[in-house]
């Protein structure tokens, strides 16, 4: 299995956390998607990471997609780790979440942050490239609180972010903040919840992967691989 | 069943067109999303329609997940007219689709359509309500054509647009058609594979709801419930 990616791409990361949960150890492909490489295109037409292909099917595009295929090609191998629940409820609230952060918390925060602090380095003129822009980079600060804060608060009532189990919503959460942890904007210290729910997922085998990955020229936060953070 | 909706909502119409077609007969609830109801967003925190409510169940907000919620819960009692397929790659294509129109589309053309002609009507000036903007709505008609063409590129080469059977994708690239098309928007005299196609699917009693809905003042173009159009 192939994984296009990026890997400062919150749903890439989340993709990856996905298949290391599952077992999959796919081999990675990086996409800069702002190059729009004419191949990766014929894989996907919108243009974005990340996309998985297997062997003799067709390839499946997108964070939401994948994670349903996977689900159902590989989640019933999973038994009660099995990362969507089985009841329609469950399977409800997972997906609500999941769509949160994957696409509001997205939105109004990791992506802008990436986009000013990391993809802006690689990037021409042409295609975007420059200094970070302050107002954005505010704003995606501020938004970040707020949703860190929503983390908190499904944390404290809840053993996992969907319920009792974890799930692609705990993943995709986790995915997110990562990517904001390396670039040192995540005020740890502004929510207890938060953060304990963090330390527990980021000590899991399947996060290591990720915590290894680094930016030449820009490393890592203080705590972004550190366990005990 | 109660559906929270907008009459010219495009993901609104999405859902009440698999409603339809699943036999299901909701309660119509209209929301105004930019008056941000409590009531509303208790159901929905993100504070967008769709949302459907079942008695003795939790509430199922957002286009995507309701249409797999129906699908887990309905799909199998509509045979071969089940509107996911069964085979995993099947499903990943119906959902490609789906995905495509419901965020892509939306953004590009839809969303900024009905947001400067129909809901800045009824917004007032501190909710961003106003005259149209004259840039957005040009960019939204030049994306659309874009839109139209590429389903058009479907409808030559398949039945349907995700392959042999009416599937979600239809009824979502319908939905957002069919309120560009009140508004008189669609140069449908561009593509006739994307005619013939819409023609197709307008036709289904399904749809009839839809083409009884008006704006007051605002009357609807003269192909919008035309069947021969």
């Amino acid at each position: 299995m192939y994984l296009h990616h990026h890997p400062f791409c919150p749903h890439s990361r989340f993709v990856r956390l996905l298949l290391a949960e599952y077992g999959l150890e796919p081999e990675l492909v990086e996409e800069r998607v702002w190059e729009r490489r004419p191949g990766f295109l014929a894989l996907n037409p919108s243009g974005e990471t990340p996309v998985i292909v297997e062997e003799m099917a067709a390839s499946v595009p997108g964070a939401f997609i994948i994670a349903e295929y996977l689900d159902e090609t590989r989640g019933l191998a999973l038994g009660t780790h099995r990362l969507l629940p089985e009841d329609p409820a469950g399977r409800v609230e997972v997906r609500r979440l999941t769509q949160w952060f994957n696409e509001k918390m997205y939105v109004e925060s990791t992506e802008p942050l990436v986009r000013e602090r990391i993809h802006k380095r690689y990037m021409s003129r042409e295609q975007g490239g420059g200094s970070p822009d302050a107002t954005s980079l505010r704003m995606a600060r501020a938004n970040l609180r707020y949703h860190l804060k929503y983390i908190g608060w499904l944390a404290k009532a809840r053993k996992w972010l969907a319920g009792e189990r974890l799930s692609q919503a705990d993943l995709a959460a986790a995915a997110h903040l990562s990517v904001a942890d390396y670039l040192g904007d995540v005020p740890w210290d502004e929510d207890e919840h938060a953060r304990d729910w963090y330390a527990r997922i980021k000590s899991r085998p399947t996060f290591r992967a990720l915590l290894t990955e680094s930016i030449p020229g820009m490393p890592p936060s203080k705590t972004y691989a550190d366990l005990d953070f």
